[in-house]
């Protein structure tokens, strides 16, 4: 029988999600990561929420109020993930990907979205910080396709047969 | 041009969710919702986060300290996001699906995994509350087939040609 820690991360591996890289400057130094712990949260300010290890490079960055980006990927960026995660480091994870820049934040170019967000709230919890990101600035970019990640796999979308949304 | 929240609105309906029912039990009344603000927080203690707005039938349990059931939706559960939204209210919500308990808890016993959680922070922001729930059961069931909603449409997943994950 597996103890409740370990349970409850193979329960967790079967939400489905998005994959982002969130990145930042801070000190003249660019941060990316991959993420996939990131939700919306309010219209009303317009807000986002995402949940960072507390040893991830970019928690100094966050917790020092940098703004930073939420670049959400398409299935046509599936190398990224890679790219933006150890073992790359500093700017080896802005060696793939299209980057340029909104003010000083970096930014993915062809991102499905981007929110540019300031750092609003942090909640320490556990291994992990709370950080709610009031955004700035949005744009959109090509036609829907996200990537999704899966009990530790990668995948597209697939229309279903009956769809019930509007 | 559009204003920022229409268009954080627009980005954030590009992010890929699962699909999720919150369930709980208060003054001996069952309460259900469909929700995709949902992520993983940490194993640390075992813990997850949901979004939910304050003007949500459940924003009175879970700000009681009612223990919830987080019920994780499979591609099969198509139907449950509509029977548990309004204009169904109560007891409606739980017409459809296969419902059992989990002591008090309302569980959905087919669903790909149960999350039975004790709210344990909850944090006002805008127009939503941030619930960080501690995990103190969860189950498993059946093959990984998530229900994802995205761009107000329901999908299935989609095997990628070339797959980086292990």
């Amino acid at each position: 029988m597996q103890d409740l820690p370990e349970l409850t991360k193979c329960a967790l591996r079967r939400i489905a999600k998005s994959v982002v890289i969130v990145a930042t400057r801070w000190e003249a130094k660019r941060y990316a990561m991959a993420a996939t712990a990131v939700v919306g949260l309010s219209l009303d300010p317009p807000s986002l929420l995402l949940c960072v290890n507390k040893t991830a490079s970019l928690t100094t960055p966050l917790s020092g109020g940098a703004r930073f980006a939420v670049n959400l990927l398409g299935r046509d960026h599936l190398a990224l993930p890679i790219s933006c995660s150890a073992p790359y480091q500093g700017e080896e994870r802005f060696e793939r990907g299209c980057w340029g820049e909104w003010g000083e934040v970096p930014i993915l170019e062809d991102a499905q979205a981007i929110f540019v967000c300031a750092p609003e709230l942090l909640t320490p919890y556990g291994t992990h910080n709370v950080i709610i990101g009031r955004v700035d600035a949005v744009r959109l970019c090509g036609e829907l396709d996200p990537l999704i990640y899966v009990d530790q796999g990668y995948y597209g979308t697939a229309i279903l047969e009956s769809n019930f949304a509007e």
